[in-house]
């Protein structure tokens, strides 16, 4: 029984999500044109990423700070790739209170010109490296199409911002976080992601290299997840970041960057939702448990009210549903919107057998058990049961979504028919990329590293094939 | 044995403080002019800031939320008061991208039009009341002189925004949130406020009434520290916040605001610390604790490590500085810089009489005690002492600062010679107000509510007082 306010997501997905994310309150647009408001409900899934992910960065040696938001123009244009790939949709403070500004500035896109301004203030020999700096922020970018959490004008996001003595060491680093990303995709939000190497094409401007995971969404579209971007010297030699190293000599300093954003919000919604709203993995939900009293008698309330106390001192998020404003349709209903992993539910009948009901949402299955129970125990291995079948489930579907194509007509024809990721033999020329996009904007994703080309020729020109590549329609 | 790097305290405040800031590596200007970076110590501080206080606010019902950091001039100008307050100190974007905007739109100053259009879009009955939300932040004021963390043009806050049902549950909560502000200053910050009304000269523009906790700095300027707003439904009426109330007719809604900011960090610079740098209190410390092995001795590392995993282990934030490149000298003075609370010594001569040495950073003093102690409670007794030192000896030093005057001239007397805190009776004329702004700039902090005039005579003009108010000179 689909919610009525939720259109199919096999009959317009689009419309799908949009019905989602207003059903669960995540985010409204604001009259901000471009600019979404993060609600309740969609700001409290983004806290319990950031509590997760900077446990995790701090355990891996970062320290947060809190950069500016403005940045002169000339300091944004020292690196010169930098500012071509955002001045375009850059957002310009002209004025000040009242007064013109000599210098316009642009409200951040990304911090990599801060940060490194700031490395060349504080950096002065290899006794001072690593800095490994991390921010929570929002960021803006002047996007002419938006979509909540995928894609707006400001979104929010973290950067970290390393500094390092040897190529080896950031390149090292490089790496490291995108394995924290893969770990935190996996373990937490239950998504399986492909990692590789953005072709050049597609990498970030002014990096020697990015490293990428790549999601895959239902509907089969593709999602760039988060990036780790490996700079060698180019912004240390743009902003003068010079140390002294152990031969006593000065040398550039080798850098990187990497980011996740509250896209991941979007993601969690396209791999794991379904017709009746939000399906949210236990590790990441506002709330796990709701427990709902089917009617609120004395004897119901009492045993929901021992549950919730056993519950909440045992660390797990629980709440109970007795608002007497509501039928127990309307709570199941909304819980289930709501993406709540498990919900608990107790009625007169029920209990005169000496039993209540585990709901799960994954698979809406429903198990008796017995009332005295132990509860605690009976949901953290529902809870755990249910994460571990939220990823299984969407490394199933991601695995059945995947291709190999040896030809262009057969490439062609697997995108048009059945979207999803296609793995394809590539030549290393930007053009075979350029026609692959005629195909629904098929881009590539990565190149999948370590691995073999499928055949020896490019999918495209017939040439000799250098890498396979991991091809999708993006988001 | 004071510093080197830091100038007297007693010798030159407002050095002092630079000094103190620069020495402790809180924060640094930034080329972007009137903006300061939140290095990692000092970012480390507002985190444990946000931490309790987010608590705070949840265990009051509150939830935090995003808006965007942009506000349309239109939307900005609908209630006259505040656009007139902030207009002249706001930062204006005027281009996205190469286009000229149609509409430009300022950098929030505060957030009470966002918060306000989206309650007129989200409220429309009883039931949806009340909603109250806060945020955590940044803001922008385009400010002209700034001093780190007392004022720059960026900063960090939280702003709380709610919407009520009736004027008595806004004003109610106008006040609780001014409690939760006081609680955390005391039990947190260990710094004593006094609370009150502010005039209506300097409430917050478009508030019907603004409450505030007003802290007494050690050179005794006063800092305002917090501020709870009771609107009223001015900000209903210019945005059009209707609800259909319990008699089923349509009513406009109530609303307050409350912030607290990063200033919070400088107030606890300049009331806790002295020449040897920060001293933090240990509930707000990022590190509560340092242990400095005096040798690098085997057995002396070996007890180190064995204090620093059983602190850990409690829970106590705890570091083993074993760096082999810095002398123990260098490391205590490091400590004391700083701030760091409780110091554990371990030399070899104290081990060989079975001792160890205790350290505070509040008194300088130092214990010894055995090595074979519980560390563990040892450790927490002291941090608890410290904890209340620090209340006591702010609180005292407050009240030894706090002055009440009953003539023009014994008022002027105070202020110049011993400027601190000073209660005296006002008749309610601003221009009253102006002619004190004369000596030295003395504004009055706050209406002290519940008490009487100490005369019959307004400090200034001589006609009838109407309230005790408490004036002090202002950062």
């Amino acid at each position: 029984m689909a919610n009525k306010k939720i259109t199919g997501r096999d009959l317009d997905f689009a419309k799908w999500y949009t019905d989602v994310v207003n059903a669960a309150r995540l985010s409204r647009y604001s009259n901000v044109k471009g600019c979404i408001i993060l609600e309740p409900n969609g700001y409290a899934i983004w806290e319990n990423i950031q509590k997760n992910l900077d446990r995790m960065f701090k355990e891996t040696g970062h320290k947060n700070v809190a950069m500016p938001m403005l940045i002169p123009e000339n300091l944004m244009k020292k690196e010169g790739e930098l500012i071509d790939g955002f001045a375009p949709e850059a957002a310009w403070v002209t004025m000040g209170g009242s007064k013109q500004l000599e210098e316009r500035m642009c409200i951040r896109p990304t911090s990599e010109t801060l940060f490194s301004d700031y490395y060349s203030d504080v950096v002065s020999s290899y006794r001072d490296l690593p800095l490994k700096y991390n921010q929570w922020c929002s960021v803006m970018r002047w996007e002419k199409e938006t979509r909540p959490f995928l894609r707006s004008r400001e979104f929010w996001w973290q950067e970290g911002h390393t500094i390092h003595e040897t190529q080896a060491e950031a390149e090292k680093e490089t790496r490291d976080m995108l394995g924290v990303y893969e770990t935190f995709f996996r373990d937490y939000l239950a998504i399986p992601v492909i990692s590789g190497r953005k072709t050049e094409k597609e990498k970030f401007a002014g990096a020697e290299y990015t490293l990428t995971i790549e999601a895959l969404m239902y509907n089969g579209v593709s999602l760039q997840s988060g990036t780790s971007h490996y700079f060698g010297q180019k912004f240390s030699k743009a902003y003068d970041i010079k140390f002294l190293n152990r031969a006593n000599e000065f040398e550039y300093a080798y850098q990187t960057s990497w980011g996740v954003s509250s896209r991941m919000i979007g993601a969690l919604i396209m791999v794991h939702g379904d017709d009746d709203g939000l399906v949210l993995p236990p590790k990441i939900a506002p709330i796990q448990v709701r427990i709902i009293p089917i009617k609120l008698e004395p004897q119901v309330l009492e045993i929901c009210k021992s549950y919730f106390e056993k519950l909440k001192a045992a660390g797990i998020s629980v709440e109970l549903d007795d608002n007497d404003q509501t039928s127990a349709g309307f709570k199941f209903a909304e819980s289930e919107v709501l993406g709540v992993p498990a919900r608990i539910e107790v009625g007169m009948r029920d209990l005169e057998n000496g039993q209540i009901t585990l709901s799960r949402r994954d698979t809406k299955e429903k198990v008796q058990i017995s009332k005295d129970a132990d509860i605690v125990t009976e949901i953290q291995a529902l809870l755990s049961d249910i994460q571990d079948n939220l990823l299984a489930r969407a490394t199933k579907r991601r695995d059945e979504m995947t291709y190999e194509a040896k030809t262009f007509e057969e490439f062609a024809d697997i995108m048009n028919k059945t979207p999803g990721f296609i793995k394809a033999d590539w030549c290393g020329d930007p053009e075979c990329e350029v026609r692959i996009k005629e195909i629904r904007g098929t881009k590539s994703r990565c190149i999948l590293e370590g691995v073999k080309p499928l055949t020896d020729k490019c999918v495209v020109c017939g040439k000799t094939a250098k890498n396979l590549v991991l091809w999708g329609i993006q988001y």
